[in-house]
């Protein structure tokens, strides 16, 4: 966090919006969670769940709701409607970090052909490939690869140990977390009679848009041929597998150990939760949702919410997995209706006789 | 791609035994898929939802099947009965990428007790541990780190940020793609009295021998005792975990995610798809399929198809998924018999009295 | 494994406290498997699955349960009641490896504002950000990165290419594999009235307690505030995801490519087996064990097995997946039912007429 800082409350108050009641002029230097909130720290307060620890708070301030009981008068308060927000518009204001990075360290590798935009930053053993093309106020930490022939656009932040194939294309505002590998060969074989696997040559690269954040450790495979393509605002969590060929619609989020095959389309604004998996060359239309863990063997051509193995209207799944539960009933009274009708039989024999 | 190509379309009809229709001597620098084709480039066609570009394409040729409807006349063809398997040709005989690097870079380390083979590139602040060998034409890409009495065969190539810990071997022509973790300790302890886990030293290694391809992030772990083995022919895409003591047999194939855990051995010729987990100590049959986020929890003696949680032949698995989709029917008709049956009764005990 | 041991057979019968019958003089300088051991090695056989291979194994010497059969005289036994922990007590008493590291590299880089223990190691072109504070007896491999106001406590070994981001602090006699990510920043945005999904800083940091384990590619979030939470004795596997906030307990173990949602409290003694994932905001109980690939929606507020996705207790999960393989005979009995009711229908209103 950005350490260093000072503001008057009251600054917070306008920011925010809320009303201040209390001490306008208490220094704030800090922000933290309630129970663990300390002298010159600001607080939120709007689970319920969390009240329990609001007469003990060291905090200096808080951000609460209007109708919030204001029992303590050691502490400041700022009325908000909607406390997180607020203080989350705190936090990006006054305390986001800088992930500070400045100069051209001597150990890293940059290769006259390549070219470096205003107010570079590369961290300790970077190695810059030849021909790559580095926008202005980039930074790349420490002992991040970058191969030949890669652009990264104005702004955008590389972490450490990060790697970069040949020819992929970062662009602006992009955020590339640690380890994560950018451009690694497609998984493209041609078997032969024999039985053995021959190595598709990977020919594409990755495009990576505007504004795209990747987590750490994650793996986004070159194209065949052509590109795969992570569209402007996406934003892709840890450990999550993007196959070549695939493309990430707008602003769509996928959330860590998620997969996708090869070829998949996926478009705007759509969810993959945690450990989703999608087979190949389908579509996923816009606006949808894929809850956690589902698995999805077929185009989703209908915005919606998703979910299961394999993955259907997440209403349908649930209707079948309450009757899951219920098997054991069902069963038993699959059982009675047998005895039953063996009674019934009995009784119709004996009338008969 | 290797750029600075330049064939003679003739060349290329030889290459592929077709049968070239148009200008012989048209000079081909690239290739591209048809929507994205431009001049010099050679594409193809072979399936039929991309025939709406062909009338716009820029190609300078085109791969085509014998019977393809050739209305251009300022487009070249080359009939062949696979066009996609001809356009692989074309990429694997002229475009398959160099992954270039070049001598042995002054960051680079190698102590005195490791030997290098002929033409071997070692890239910047490549770490080489003690006692290592590499072969001939090995590659090992900027910051790859190998610790010591690790040997890697001739024509490997190990690419950037890469770790292989302590007495691995790899074989010749293998591929490790960046970020891969080979031979990190096994997931092995043994528990006390009081609950703690004490760590079982893993003092065995891994082998991957000839012709395995790794993907980027995959781990593969040492064995606690002899070796860890990944077979002759062996191919395992990004994010893949193998536990300690496995064995994965010739030719099998390993989907991105999926996961092995300890002393499993895996025949040959299998296809496990993306996000399958088998559990421990089983064995996998020769030419078993396991499809995609499959559980496998036992030993699979029989080749075939597998599926589902727990994995189950594919037959049965799509017969039980279809049941399980008619759940609601199935519930329905047990009612109505609950309602018919309460009839009857009725009806049986009027007629008694 | 440690070379060069020399140790007397009598030596290791009185590590383990077991009898010792044959040459006690004779020299075991390492340990194998009884199916690869050969002279010199010593052995061990509990299972009889792998009897078939004493006849022939090159064994100097093999632990043995008191029971066994000891029909061969040029091998010395060692008679203990549980061979397989004796043997691990000799992996650890005589062959645990060194993970030898000595010395800070000169490539290395350790900034003036920054401390280290006594006898600390720094392989080639580690990076130690500002205001780090790194204990005794520590060992960080090459490649590793640091970033600023990072602490290591004593004895804890760092190996290749492992990130850890600043601010985030961990414990005594930790070890983090190769690969891992500490303190990337956590998944957290707020979306806005155009779906633009806006990031929210990620400021607070990762506690790693004494004695944890960290596997390979692992990766484990920086909290969005307060501390993402790994308590002393936890380990942690290969290709984890552990997100923002989370809290795993004491003693707690979790199996390969395991995830955990954001603000998830894991208790002690848990085991989390592999694939499992965890939904956000849950709480799992203590002594829970949850099967592999589970999928958890809510809390788990007692202790025992779970099961599926969604995860129940595994009885209830094992009584419905017998169900759920019966149920082809389920309909066809259904069917059955029908059928009867149709004839006794029949059958009464033939009698009525």
């Amino acid at each position: 966090m950005n350490k260093n800082v000072s503001i008057k409350l009251s600054e917070i108050a306008s920011l925010v919006g809320g009303k201040l009641i209390g001490d306008a002029d208490v220094i704030i230097n800090s922000v933290a969670r309630i129970d663990e909130a300390v002298k010159g720290d600001l607080t939120f307060l709007y689970l319920h769940e969390f009240e329990k620890y609001f007469p003990s708070t060291g905090a200096a301030a808080i951000l609460v709701k209007p109708d919030f009981n204001k029992t303590r008068s050691d502490i400041s308060y700022i009325e908000v409607d909607a406390p997180e927000k607020a203080f989350t518009s705190v936090i990006i204001n006054f305390f986001s970090p800088k992930f500070e990075l400045k100069g051209i360290d001597e150990t890293s590798f940059v290769p006259k052909s390549s070219t470096l935009g205003k107010n570079v930053a590369l961290g300790k053993n970077v190695v810059i490939g030849a021909d790559c093309k580095i926008g202005d106020n980039v930074k790349i930490f420490h002992n991040a690869v970058l191969l030949e022939n890669v652009e990264v656009g104005d702004g955008s932040i590389i972490f450490q140990n990060v790697s970069i194939r040949e020819e992929c294309k970062i662009g602006r505002n992009v955020i590339i977390h640690a380890g994560a590998v950018i451009g690694a060969d497609g998984f493209g074989y041609q078997k032969d009679d024999k039985g053995v696997y021959n190595k598709v040559p990977q020919i594409g690269n990755v495009i990576i848009e505007d504004d795209v954040e990747i987590g750490a450790n994650t793996t986004i495979d070159r194209a065949a041929l052509g590109s795969t393509i992570i569209k402007k605002g996406a934003k892709i969590d840890n450990l999550v597998q993007i196959a070549h060929n695939v493309s990430v619609g707008n602003n769509t989020v996928m959330s860590a150990q998620s997969g996708v095959s090869g070829s998949v389309t996926i478009g705007s604004n759509v969810i993959v939760a945690g450990q989703v998996g999608i087979a190949g060359h389908l579509e996923i239309a816009d606006n949808v949702i894929l809850m956690a863990q589902s698995g999805v063997p077929k185009t989703i051509s209908k915005p919606g919410l998703y979910f299961g193995y394999p993955a259907k209207e997440a209403k349908m799944a649930k209707i079948l997995e309450a009757h899951f539960r219920n098997f054991p009933e069902y069963v038993d009274r699959i059982k009675k209706l047998e005895e039953e009708i063996k009674k019934l039989k009995e009784e119709i024999s004996q009338k008969k006789s």
